[in-house]
């Protein structure tokens, strides 16, 4: 499966940066939802490119379509597959130069064209960051889901930028309008204020800076995850690492774990308001691989992005080595336009989950 | 699928701790391969409990078997499903007293009865570290073919307990032999000593520890790992945080690539002995998901064990206050055990790629 | 997948005619099920060969052991993965002769190691009859759970054997009871009389011969199977057609529907006791590929088995022309025995998609 | 999965016939093609409506787009997911009278509703016969892909309609040219005569007629099929069975199999130009469910469609006895237009079984 997630609510994505477009197939979304466009198209725009001053440039209006899997009449989910189309525009064609030939540092030209034999030059084909396009649209209508069954909140925010960390939020009345008070979306002015400094540093250095996004969900269900190999937190785990540029995950602690005793680390369970709370929640609201009820809470690892306008050495196709700097426009940044794809990957996700617990008992 | 792992080359786990029995069925394993039981058995030993004084002294033989699969004439694989089974042996039947009713802080005990509205009480049932029996066995068998078509070699070690953290061995001359050499599977002689003290003094206090456990991959094909969701990455990341106990995944540089600027962070590409490589290697032998043929290299979290004997606070199912002490015998510190567990989850998504690899090219 | 079945009661089955055993592991089954060991046994039983005289006397015992999945305090399902072994008896090594060399006519001989590049050779190995012990033991556990959720109730019969047709049974009051008053399974008692004098007039020529066997499901819950791909017809016609010597399927009026006029073939639909109903049936109970809570209808066409005691053409593994004498002791209708085998499948499929209704929805 | 095909080469199809357009996503077309769109648009041509006298006269373009998937530079599939579409055009918003209320007789307007609690009323919806536009462009893919691999060549034709028989042709050299000689898809030309009268008699009785497609595959590779479950008997008995209309499915000799003796029915084995053959292939070309080299040859059974134009006795929604009269432009015989979906379909099931096998062996 190249494209493929979920087993209940399953998408398969498609598009590369240039073509006819980018999208995604929902198959298995529940029937009677009452499918809304603009909660979707919002967390597109919070993905776009050209949003703000940090991002680049380019003005993608990243419009979507909704192609099937509606009732004419109501708007309702059918049941039966959705898909849904955001066209490419902006398509200079262009020379691309020695681009089709030398293999860009710590991209994924090298390992497609090893892969596959061949590759889509223009944009990165598949591995432009528009891939996840189709991941955002998927995800918001599983948000749309979460929330009508269970009133479930996901809000992901960038939590440091290189070395600048900001203090941790209030995770039970953190929102996204918080987060979206400025243009790094970091809930802490002060230390928003210092990213954004860093990100404009890296960008006069012709360099890339990195950094860490967390991610809260309120109201979890309990009982989701399952007890071996598609325990929540792989789940989770799986769907952080498959975003661009992920390096590395961690959940309720971490590996600030590793470093407590037993004595420390174990939540003890209360019984308040008629349920079962394990509110010191270093567990991180997965216990087992299922969850219990409590917040989840994790967070994802960004590498600096790869594009850089400073030389670098490389090599071509045939093995000649030659110095490579990158043209046109990209972000010195990622960590603020990947908030709405970590949000979207953990409803990916809890929906399926939530599915699939309809089939755990008699 | 509350026990299934792999696409292609696939298992699915069985077995309580109690009962008859935990094995696997490795489903999809392909023909004509000269299986061997004993490297399986070597694994099931270093995994085992009792190997060390540094592990709990129950007496578990774990002496596997194999139920199908293979040609009764050569010993080769058939290309059809293996069962293998491990009888459970020590099962004392006892009296469980209120483990039963109360819900042990930290456990799975709370979620599967959550989940499924009932759970096994003796021995934590599907949740005890028995269920890793299954995983050990089939990645045992997974290594052998990935040897055998690849010269894959997979080590794994403790690299941190508690505090203590063992400088970074030579990645391209560690071996199992190395790791053995002592009973924490850290080959750091120094580093191992004080480990062994602060699991010492953990159990002298009635608590647990934890720590990181890394990994290396050798001779790893080029070309493995989807593009988009199924990433080499993330589904490394899946396996590692669907093992018990483990808080976080990273790669590479994992999260201290979080502040490192792209400049740092890139691998330039160079061209030896008529191949593309990228020695700095500081993505860990994965860009864009996809394997690029330098060594992987991934680091795991392990929380402390949650089985402590200190008394905890904690509830009954009907939601009574009570306190809870453990009895009987347990490891205070799970991560020498955690090793061949970590090389088999590795094993089995690696040959899993290599076979969906074989579709990728027309 | 080699040996896999369904998407959420899952199934994979192991096991050769020779070696260790054959079995089953259920992943999927849902928790709380207040599991019986019996129905399953006598399941296994109806499969067995030796049962009477119109079977092969070989005398296997076939008992089921439970080796994980159950709650040892109430014996009901745990929601984890069920595995059940049934051990291999009575295989004597003996000298295969040119068994391993030469290909047995439309056997699965030269099939298997075309594809493979090996085979098992004793008793045929996989494609033994054995295989469906796991079928029938998993479909017999799914049977529990229909009738337990929605007492769906599943009879299969023989129909007809070579050019010996049965009248067609009242489809509201056939049972298993009815079905097993004579050896050969069929319902109509003079019929049965003449399909058992075929079958001996076969066994004497060294012969073999085949038939139909019909199958009813009543109290089929309305709204199972899926609209394009999966549809109850679809995955009836795999279950059905992945049995051993099965050559056709057909449902409702099947292969002389192509014959009527849709003037004739339409169901009219009528409302009666507070529900809709289709009664004439003639679409045996599935339209658009979903159940519409009539009976379900069905047949399968078994071919005559492939082991016969005459002397037949074929060619060794070199391509040698030689013939070939069957040995050993076969039944010359397989159809008797593949009653529960039919009910067993049918049951995979229902329960399957009984789960997955319950993710149809919002 | 509602609308998903296949394991490897593995298809999502979404659309309704009102919305945006019908479409397939083809997850894991192998990378280095050399995409031609042509073949596509002419099966999807065969599929159309409005190509002769015979179907109805709605006139559908059908013109498929490319939405991603394919490397710019030389048109060839990039390994990554294909999108294809096809726009809905000629939808008049009309007043649907009470067919949003009645359940059209022997159509899934009642299954599913049943199933969703809603359904799209105009034109079907996802039960239109426009949703195998999906299945027809990737399963032109397909063939495309099993033509360069291996000369794969499948030909589909009417064998029958109503009572009208046509003798079998010569299974070695029919083509889609003999077949499309004329508007019935009959290679017998005295045949197709006699089935157009019928199809005309039955459109002047307001009626409608079904009859049997059979199709042949020449140069199928040997030791396609899995040994149990997915065995290529199963799988294309379920690719059959998931088409509209569709009531039976039988291979080789069928259910006429039933009525001979193994020493009838079994295909003895020759040695002929350095390979072994099954030349009478009374097996259809699988034996065990495995292809053994030898042309498949199977039939599929098409019910009458249940438009017709004659008054008949259904219910609304609420239980209301009503009659209804179908009005528009619709088909009498769907046989003519089925013949490329079974083409299609039996294309996805090889084409995913020669991937399959590539996983077979060491």
């Amino acid at each position: 499966m190249t494209s493929r997630f979920g087993r209940l609510f399953s998408i398969t994505t498609f598009g590369e940066s240039h073509g006819g477009g980018v999208g995604v197939v929902v198959d298995g979304c529940p029937a009677g939802h009452a499918f809304a466009l603009e909660p979707i198209q919002a967390q597109l725009d919070r993905r776009r490119p050209g949003q703000s001053a940090l991002t680049s440039p380019r003005d993608e209006k990243d419009r979507v379509e909704v192609l099937s899997g509606l009732d004419p009449d109501t708007g309702r989910t059918l049941g039966t597959s959705i898909a849904l189309l955001v066209r490419n525009e902006n398509q200079k064609s262009k020379d691309y130069g020695n681009l089709a030939r030398l293999y860009r540092p710590s991209h994924a030209d090298f390992t497609y064209e090893a892969k596959y034999g061949l590759r889509a030059v223009p944009g990165g084909g598949r591995a432009s960051a528009r891939e996840t396009i189709g991941r955002v649209a998927a995800g918001a209508l599983a948000e749309q889901l979460l929330e009508t069954l269970a009133q479930v909140s996901i809000v992901a925010w960038v939590s440091s930028v290189a070395d600048i960390e900001a203090p941790l939020p209030d995770e039970s009345t953190i929102s996204r309008e918080l987060v979206d008070q400025n243009d790094v979306r970091c809930p802490d002015p002060a230390a928003a204020q210092r990213m954004i400094e860093a990100i404009e540093a890296a960008r006069k250095d012709r360099d890339s800076v990195g950094g860490v996004i967390r991610c809260v969900v309120r109201n979890v269900p309990v009982g989701l995850g399952e007890p071996v190999f598609d325990k929540l937190t792989a789940d989770l785990a799986k769907a952080m690492l498959s975003l661009p540029a992920t390096r590395g995950f961690e959940v309720g602690e971490g590996f600030a774990a590793t470093r407590m005793r037993g004595s420390q680390h174990n939540d003890p369970y209360s019984f308040e308001a008629g349920r079962v709370r394990a509110k010191d929640n270093r567990s991180g609201g997965i216990q087992g691989g299922i969850s219990n009820g409590e917040p989840l809470r994790f967070a994802v690892a960004f590498k600096p992005v790869a594009t850089i306008f400073k030389a670098q050495d490389t090599v071509t196709r045939e093995g000649e080595a030659v110095r490579f700097e990158a043209k046109g426009r990209h972000d010195p940044c990622v960590l603020p336009r990947a908030v709405p794809m970590v949000e979207a990957m953990t409803a990916l996700v809890l929906i399926d989950h939530v599915l699939r617990q309809r089939a755990a008992r008699l």
